[in-house]
């Protein structure tokens, strides 16, 4: 490839950063010129920053959330639920959760959802690690907590028969009205969910 | 501050990558765990990339334009023409004429535009060290090549009060339809300074 900056190094961190997704050459040049009005800690405690992020995070060996540890913070809290997997598709959906701070059990993050448009099959996901764990931990129930598409569908469809007879329960989250959304605007395969759902109104007084 | 993650090496990325210009935290989380998902080097490589960047990378001490020694590329290359400087707003304006080819003198970067509104005078760029090098030079002509803006135009006239009566020639970008244009789209001030500054046909064809 021909240079197309005078400078090397220039040319080298705008390649690294359009690499980047969603960062094309010159949004990267702008985000180095950038850098280099700045002082010389800011840059250089970003790159650190992002070395040390890649050499000293690595994934969860229990649910595959993102941890420093062997095991994640979260499974080796004791005080967790720990016959309650609750299966989302990345990391980001397990912070998600978290913030509702409504959820005391444990994780399994399945690392995508199956998409044969994709080519993304389930051998690709943490799908076999997860029947592995019902069958050595003492699950009782297991959450599907992925997106009410059609490719969260599938892999929820495909799980409920990988599990099989397997004695564990298995939920999934509630489909309904999104809160703050109008009825006007929500479509009726949502709105005829909501309604075969529907759940007692003093329920949402007694809650916390 | 909280800390938002469960790891302090990603609270601590997320946090660098934020403060790069037009990067939020969301979109920060979502290049943070990008670089999770690809291999060690990738990341590695990104963050030294940007270290390197920032320590080895300096201004030029004559024209101010990005380089790794004490004197640019463009500066210390003997077959440039001295005698011309080309005073741009930018490192990245630079490139730009670089890339069309057509000129063989010098630059001087001035860093910005004077602009009373963002609280920018004069004495916040390269303006002083122009008049010097004007001076301390065999400058003949000095290109004012800033954008065709108020501030462009302000910076512009500034600098033609301070070179004064110094036997220099003072030069400015021809304002004019730009190539591709329409007639149509093109507004009124153009339009004029075109048809005032029109050249002979026949140039277009002598011209390489």
């Amino acid at each position: 490839m021909e240079q197309e900056f005078a400078s090397t190094l220039l040319e080298n961190a705008v390649t690294q950063l359009s690499r980047l997704p969603g960062i094309g050459r010159k949004t990267a040049l702008r985000l180095a010129l950038h850098l280099l009005r700045q002082d010389e800690q800011t840059g250089v405690d970003l790159g650190q920053s992002i070395i040390d992020l890649r050499k000293g995070i690595t994934y969860c060996t229990c649910c595959h959330n993102i941890s420093e540890q062997p095991l994640c913070p979260i499974c080796s809290d004791p005080g967790r639920d720990t016959s309650t997997v609750c299966v989302v598709e990345s990391v980001k959906d397990v912070m998600s959760f978290e913030r509702t701070g409504q959820y005391r059990g444990l994780y399994h993050v399945l690392g995508g959802l199956i998409s044969p448009m994709d080519g993304i099959g389930p051998d690709a996901l943490q799908i076999r690690s997860l029947i592995e764990r019902v069958d050595r931990e003492n699950v009782a129930e297991v959450i599907l907590a992925l997106s009410a598409t059609m490719e969260g569908e599938t892999t929820n469809f495909y799980i409920f028969r990988q599990l099989g007879t397997r004695p564990v329960r298995i939920t999934q989250l509630a489909r309904g009205v999104s809160v703050g959304n109008e009825i006007e605007y929500t479509d009726e395969i949502t709105l005829g969910r909501s309604l075969v759902n529907r759940t007692l109104f003093a329920d949402s007084f007694s809650r916390k």
